[in-house]
């Protein structure tokens, strides 16, 4: 079997599962009960943290520990719950219905979906995936209070210029500042996928919330972390306990949290080499797959990208019908995002970018990981190479 | 170590972890995926789903799985933002400012806190924590939309009668039906601290939204699920991919899953045998406790209340004082819930059932469970009379 669908999921690494299991078993404690055993728990716990913390340049009460990214998204989005100063944007007459959030057109659903609940505009992308900046400045406006902008795209594994868009941020807070706006303006980027190759440093990024998710740095699934910059006002999105300082009840996930911790430290301290590999890798796929009757077309922006994407089109094939004949030669891939493929949707991601429905219908995602080797990726290109081929004669007899 | 607290976490089965086990490393891929090794994961998980609900006599269908009790009990409230046909309601000229939810004055907090979003009013509950009926038909009125009643207090242990408490649901139901009030009234129940003694039928409970809670039933934290009867009508909490039909995007937490369904059948399997022991057990230590120099009160509904919980009362003394105190004698037990005893809070629930601020000030939380036995509740509760004696010559002393 040759697995390359690590966008889709991770298997959990052997060291995090080992740092889990005590804390199932012997250190299954409350971490809010008052017995040392409890309190001890409680410290490895906020350890787990604040290492998850220190990765992406940030401390441990910085962040609130979720049920996974979707849950983070949904906090995250939870700012634009928080009630304005009205008074003080009355000052400035902003016009009517103005869009109070904004999103990459390109964003998971997670995104996509929150973002319907408010007024909001959708930002173009180019043909690469990337963001069109000018798009963002024509609709940022003095009304918006949210930038969503995912850090490396889910499908294409395009990277966006995060920096550069909280240059913008803070040019427009500087002009609301001196308009006497004091709508606050917030950057959120869900770095969901971006964990396992980019070295995060939230100061850096500029970012004001930032999504991490376990699942996709080979920890547990259910578990997931928002990054939350000083200052920046949330509502929970569960009321209860009061847990993670009151933005999140529920008795704490301790085995899950420290599972992530330790998933994400080994993927960290991997980082550079991890990069060089997916490189090389790459390079073998799709050197393999030019080989193809059809020239496929690679969906990947050359200098701004995850190094493990491999998003591919052969146009005019059908890629549900490859995946399924890939299937049985243990070829394991997909068409794109798991969740919208399950319900048979269209890429809206490929066609953001300008795909035909020809070419979205042809389209594979392919992302690799840790189990992918030179020697098996050789030969998972060799039979997609010849799954494609094999389309191509069947297509070909049809027309005959 | 004789751990005296199963009320506020359980270790995680052997069993049980050994299911979860393959789902972080095999079996670890995204259910959502088209490939056949993930469709056997997500049969997996769907057969998981089944197990849960048909040991409360429901449907796989009509579980939503989410991330612990504090996500069900708020998804359960979600049922109050959904609107409600306006015009069938105005036909019947409910006055003003009447309380849409009614909740047991001794709830949990993630009960409560979910309710002040609400227009609400407190149900009472007598001396034993017994909801008073009475007091529940006073308050129910037209525009009621949701009662929430746990099915066992989690620092009593009492058992409410929902079974009792659903035939005033219904009739209320019949009343509205006849008047053209077409207001929808759901009866809710956290069933969190109960699955471990009490065999759960929806249907015998006649309740429309249950909460289930895989951490205290020695599954994994981090993983319940809310029932969901069919017809009612609940929003969201997470958007996104459209997991769980919808209601709850995200991963499904393929581990978590497996692993509550899995210690969940186990513990249903010994349920009979588990109350006859724990009455045993309590007895046990009731009969040590009994010899004290102060006379404990003990605080437990003698009719109806979970076996395993054993609440009492040193009047006078302080029972912060005493957990310490046996903790270094290797005894772990609480004054109250985990997340309030954490932040010094007066418990709510002695407050309800009429104790003095001197009483709630000297009770202890004593649950029990699977690790317990004869000779170490007769050795606990031998520890805990000492250094209540203690406690006695100590103030005796500095009285004089």
């Amino acid at each position: 079997m040759i697995y390359l669908d690590y966008a889709a999921a991770t298997p959990v690494s052997e060291k995090a599962l080992r740092a889990m299991e005590p804390f199932f078993t012997e250190d299954f404690f409350n971490p809010s009960a008052a017995y040392y055993p409890a309190k001890l728990v409680r410290e490895k716990y906020e350890t787990a943290k604040n290492e998850i913390a220190h990765l992406i340049g940030a401390k441990g009460t910085d962040l609130v520990m979720t049920s996974g990214a979707t849950e983070s998204n949904e906090l995250a989005f939870s700012s634009l719950l928080t009630p304005v100063n009205q008074k003080v944007q009355a000052r400035i007459q902003t016009p009517q219905n103005l869009p109070e959030v904004l999103v990459l057109e390109t964003e998971h659903a997670a995104v996509l979906e929150n973002a319907k609940r408010f007024s909001n505009a959708l930002v173009k992308v180019d043909k690469n995936g990337l963001i069109i900046l000018d798009d963002l400045k024509k609709k940022l406006s003095p009304a918006t209070r949210l930038i969503s902008v995912s850090l490396a795209n889910n499908e294409l594994g395009t990277i966006q210029p995060l920096a550069e868009i909280a240059e913008l941020v803070r040019s427009e807070r500087m002009n609301r500042l001196r308009r006497g706006n004091l709508t606050p303006l917030y950057l959120h980027s869900d770095a969901s996928q971006a964990l396992n190759l980019i070295d995060i440093s939230v100061a850096r990024l500029g970012v004001d919330l930032l999504t991490l998710n376990s699942a996709k740095v080979y920890g547990p699934k259910g578990v997931g972390a928002l990054y939350v910059a000083h200052g920046v006002k949330l509502s929970p999105v569960f009321l209860g306990g009061g847990q993670e300082n009151g933005l999140r009840s529920g008795t704490e996930n301790v085995p899950g949290v420290i599972g992530f911790a330790t998933a994400f430290k080994e993927a960290k301290s991997h980082f550079s080499s991890n990069r060089k590999t997916y490189e090389k890798l790459t390079k073998i796929l799709e050197t393999e797959l030019k080989q193809s009757k059809i020239e496929p077309k690679f969906l990947k922006h050359k200098k701004s990208s995850l190094a493990n994407f491999c998003p591919v089109c052969f146009p005019g094939l059908d890629a549900e019908r490859l995946i399924y004949k890939l299937e049985e030669q243990g070829v394991l891939l997909s068409t794109g995002a798991a969740c919208a493929a399950s319900k048979g949707k269209k890429s809206h991601v490929l066609k953001a970018i300008g795909l035909s429905d020809a070419e979205i219908a042809g389209s594979l995602r392919i992302s690799l990981g840790r189990l992918n080797t030179e020697d098996n990726v050789r030969e998972a290109g060799r039979l997609i190479r010849e799954a494609v081929d094999e389309e191509c004669n069947r297509i070909g007899e049809g027309d005959e």
